[in-house]
């Protein structure tokens, strides 16, 4: 079973995931290794039994479960960073404090073709792997020990991908994550300074700005954010408030395929396939799904430069392209 | 002038370091590049013309500044991320904040050999590295403007280094970063509780439960923390209570150098001469040097796994090397 160590200091729990144990050869200092489709694939169409079972899958009428015929695949990760079964159990030792690595840990298989990524899909397939997002997110809100989801995705080896088939992943946490009571808090601060979500006040300037525009459509707005940490890190929005990701309607998912379709093929023709990792930033399930002061987003930063010690030890980023001219970069690309 | 800007839903200042500025084509994926030396270093003995005049060096009697004799050596930085001229001079722009990038950004240069690294070093030139952080600190602090200084170093191209000769920096900075407020709130929240320092409670802890311990000497311990967010990460801690790094004696400056060598030495040895980022936590100036809540130390982290999205998007992270495990394959190196 993991284990949820808290940090004494920063109150910030770390998952010490022991069943993976690594050794210190493990981490002699080689190139990252670049992982190939030599047929083996467990998530390539034709390789179902490889998986655990299937979750929740889009497929072709007719196809049976744990078969090919697939779109959108959702797994069990076969190596989850938190377990399924069991209880928190939350105890003391010492000064510090520890819990059981209780959690749901799920890939979201985007494509059956090893070598598709999810620039390389058509908006109406992206749309089904956004399907699965929210659908899977609805499932796992009914499990009382769970508090939060994050679906994010890593793509490439340094961004932290461990297979290069195109997948997403979905962790559900028995606490709410640091970093989002962070933002909800300032969200929260600035709601009750002003009497406005923060977030729709950040559209409502980018709009009126322009400058920082990437690609927009009819629901949606991608720009670069005005503090941006990394170069060419983009934010996607609804441009009308909604607090949570599930709130999601079908048309909105037809809207948010194309604009994601779009941000990615701009960061892929600019930077060359960079490496990068989307985020979904939306609320912990204890909130109202209405909430008037947070509004979700998508988070996307190319990992392209390396965080240092200043970084680290700060929190503070030097970003050495200014935001404006990172989406007039993107706004110029033909897509 | 690079500049400062607020991100308005989290808090966090980012740097926009304007004038390096760079292109979208200085991004394109490429294999780290492995600086050499080719005889243009400007960091090497010999070569003291190439960088800004010397502000504090460790030099020979009779040697004259700026040329060779030194031991070791602290310049402006070539290419501040932040501007030692000028005011903050804050401003909205919309919703959001900015203000000038002003600060000081320091480099020391530890050696003038390009490829003897700190760990290759003797404890008694170590401690000529540690004595430049100190009066370089106490000096700084003299600039009202300033409120916080960050010494760090960074260990191979990977952990951000962009040039090989071993060197650490130095930043002061306008405001107290972000990460810095909030070990400060948890140790003062903790001390509101408790009645004593949480850094104390930790160093007692540790000296009891053994496990955790890599190394020890009269003054320091350095162990690996019950919450690591990394594998092998490790913190060096003065055994007895003392607010900030500037308070630290010679005596307790030679028990520092010698157990920063160990503790170099043993990371180095075990894992093939792992990238790393090393971090001085210290209080900011505001704060009295004798404040009872908090303890400044060291904090190690070797760079040898991929931060993903998973840690971005909630903060926590996950390791896969049990903490105990760790500081017993760092304890049993042979020194």
């Amino acid at each position: 079973m993991p284990e949820l160590r808290k940090d004494p200091v920063i109150g910030r729990w770390v998952i010490i995931a022991t069943e993976r144990g690594k050794r210190s050869t493990d981490f002699h200092c080689t190139e990252p290794e670049i992982t190939v489709n030599s047929g083996h694939c467990p998530f390539c169409g034709g390789n179902e039994a490889k998986t655990p079972h299937e979750i929740l899958c889009l497929r072709e009428p007719g196809t049976a479960p744990d078969s090919p015929g697939w779109w959108v695949r959702t797994i069990p990760n076969k190596f989850p960073a938190l377990m399924i079964e069991g209880d928190l159990d939350r105890q003391g030792e010492g000064i510090y404090d520890r819990m059981n690595g209780v959690g749901a840990h799920e890939v979201i298989i985007e494509t059956p073709e090893h070598h598709k990524n999810l620039a390389d899909l058509e908006p109406h397939h992206i749309e089904k792997v956004l399907y699965c997002y929210r659908e899977r997110m609805i499932d796992l809100r009914k499990d009382p020990r769970f508090k939060f989801i994050l679906v994010f995705r890593n793509h490439r080896s340094s961004a932290g991908a461990s297979l290069d088939h195109p997948h997403s992943q979905l962790i559900a946490t028995p606490i709410v994550p640091k970093r989002v009571k962070e933002e909800l808090r300032g969200a929260l601060n600035y709601y009750n300074f002003k009497e406005r979500c923060v977030l729709c006040d950040i559209v409502h300037q980018e709009l009126r700005d322009k400058e920082r525009i990437v690609v927009e459509n009819g629901h949606f707005l991608t720009f670069t954010p005005y503090a941006s940490r990394f170069p060419y890190e983009i934010c996607i929005i609804p441009k009308r408030h909604k607090a949570c990701y599930e709130a999601i309607t079908n048309d909105e998912m037809g809207a948010l395929a194309q604009i994601v379709k779009s941000s990615l093929v701009r960061l892929k023709k600019l930077l060359n396939d960079p490496p990068y990792n989307y985020i979904i930033h939306t609320t912990p399930f204890s909130l109202p799904k209405d909430l008037r002061d947070y509004h979700w987003h998508i988070e996307i930063i190319p990992r392209i430069t390396y965080v240092a010690g200043f970084e680290w030890g700060t929190g503070f980023y030097i970003n050495s392209v200014i935001p404006e001219e990172a989406a007039r970069d993107l706004r110029e690309i033909e897509v």
